[in-house]
């Protein structure tokens, strides 16, 4: 092998090296972004569902007082 | 007793009587009149009783259909 | 007319209007009983209508509140 | 530079190379895991709020039922 071949080998490979860890760089950057974006989702998410047990939890509540209401209206109507 | 004393006593009872009755035809007019409110109102108050017997049903209905939207959001939760 | 002829014409005449004045009074007695009874009834009814009307704010309340409710699902659902 | 110079220098770059893509590999993997489990749980939550949407309307039909019954009280109480 000569001399010039050795330099365009390895020329190459350094080349290719550079290009990877490029697209490596870019990849990592992805992952970042979508791990973020992942965990925000899973945030919203857990605020959201938060709100929603407290709006489960004041449904509870009108049920409970419309059944008092209806239980009322039930004796009023027995009573009389 | 003589005569005249004899009728005059018994134009007095005899109009005595008249006003008697007469009174009496106008407190069965009353007494009549007054059953008629009487059970006028007792068929009033049926029917209103009926119709809130009606509404009664209907809240019950809307607490139970409450009540069922209340578990899907309830399972809805649990499930995600 | 004879004396016992205008005697006997007295008595009946006594006798009739004292059993009107009977008729009187219980006629008096049974349409005070119904005037009371009209009157509770009334009273009755106007204190079961001053509860419907208490039941009615209750339950306008108890419609607003879900309303409320409603409007915050609403707004949960828009805003995620 | 010696032949031995350029045999290292080529050796130590291929292995570099190997070492990046394999990098490269693992991160491509993980990038397509996340962005699966991102877009099934954008399904998931596109399929919870398609089921709140009906809740809601389901809760706009009671609370409008309960208001038709909240009127059927008001007229029944003005009209007795």
């Amino acid at each position: 092998e000569s001399a010039n071949e050795f330099q365009s080998e390895k020329d190459s490979l350094a080349e290719k090296l550079q290009e990877t860890e490029s697209r490596n760089q870019v990849l990592e950057a992805q992952l970042s972004d979508l791990e973020q974006r992942l965990e925000s989702s899973q945030l919203e998410r857990e605020a959201f569902h938060k709100s929603l047990r407290s709006l489960l939890e004041l449904l509870d509540n009108k049920i409970f007082e419309l059944t008092e209401l209806r239980d009322t209206l039930a004796k009023l109507l027995e009573g009389s």
